[in-house]
């Protein structure tokens, strides 16, 4: 990526929008952001070949991904490798049901990024990123929970994933029918979707006299309305 | 993929789980449901050496992946050529709060397929296809909508991937923490994640005559509580 600016990525061959580019966005607070608001992301990386995708947790940290895990995967080695890589993240915020099944749609937030692996060595650094990826799990978790062992971290694979060029797709509209549909008798609309936390289950071995912290009681992620 | 037999997909090669691989399942019912409960899936593919990966909406038809998509799109050329294509279809149960950092983790359902892409150019199989896309996405949908007309169809690409091989993996659990670390004053367990409908948005241009239908008023999906 040419970074022209420091508030917008370019479009350039991998991350260009070029289907429907009206819904194209460059924005890097927004792209930012709907990683940030993802709790996972699909990676994807080629091995002879044969394309791969997995999902993941990540973490955002400024413009690198992180991701973890253990240090003896093969997954890991490859995505620590150099090799090229491509991650999406994606927020599916409704059905849009038009007149015309054609027409018919989702509205929805989604981020690619391409870019290549790098596998963070330095242990203060691995903590630093094992903190990060905490947090963007539960804000709060990283100080309450039991941190890692030396050996532990020895045994965690961390990648840092620069984004070397990014774009997102966004939609967010009523139904778009042909003119003549709209006099058609057919219902249409948009039924918004969203993920919300369910009843708690707390460890059936947990002492009950810990008490549930505020961040799982009131479960929320920057985004959530 | 060799077919042993009808309920099981066989462990090869590509869709072998080899990390953690007590979550692995090839049974074919449970990957079957998965890939149905899921909205839409993450496609990757390679050109030039390049992963890439995208969201897109799908449907099943027994063993085969049904994409569709603009005629004129690149993508949907690239998807039909026949090269070879990775699909995952991943379902967010819950957050895993260990009582270490290095044991959080996910509650999920996520199936990985492999396969090749292939045009479906014959008008009544296209039809049928869209019809089991549109039921995919709200059960009822296509009966109710404007079906296709000759000419929309023709400006249609619809693919068919047929699952090669295909694995799941599966992770229901409480937390699974270091046997030292139960003793530790922290509070483990699980926040368990749901997609909710909210309030429906009629189109602004609907005629208020037009009631509400059933399956969107009370939006569902096979696998929801």
């Amino acid at each position: 990526m040419t970074e022209t600016n420091l508030t917008q990525f370019t479009p350039e061959k991998h991350n260009r929008v070029r289907r429907l580019p009206e819904r194209g966005v460059y924005d890097r607070d927004e792209i930012h952001a709907i990683i940030d608001e993802a709790l996972i992301c699909h990676l994807s990386f080629v091995q002879d070949g044969q394309p791969f995708v997995i999902p993941s947790n990540h973490a955002r940290d400024g413009d690198d991904i992180l991701l973890h895990g253990s240090r003896s995967s093969r997954l890991m080695q490859h995505i620590a490798s150099g090799a090229p890589l491509c991650a999406a993240f994606t927020l599916v915020d409704g059905l849009v049901l038009a007149r015309s099944v054609l027409h018919s749609d989702m509205n929805y937030r989604s981020v690619v990024v391409f870019g290549q692996g790098e596998e963070v060595v330095e242990e203060t650094e691995k903590i630093k990123a094992l903190r990060v990826i905490t947090e963007h799990l539960a804000e709060g978790r990283w100080a309450d929970a039991r941190q890692p062992t030396h050996k532990e971290i020895l045994a965690t694979a961390v990648v840092r994933i620069h984004i070397a060029s990014a774009s997102a797709k966004v939609h967010n509209s009523p139904p778009a029918d042909d003119e003549a549909d709209y006099e058609l008798p057919i219902w249409a609309g948009v039924v918004p979707f969203r993920i919300t936390p369910g009843a708690v289950e707390p460890d059936p071995r947990l002492n009950p006299d810990i008490p549930m912290p505020v961040y799982v009681k009131h479960y929320t992620r920057k985004g959530w309305k």
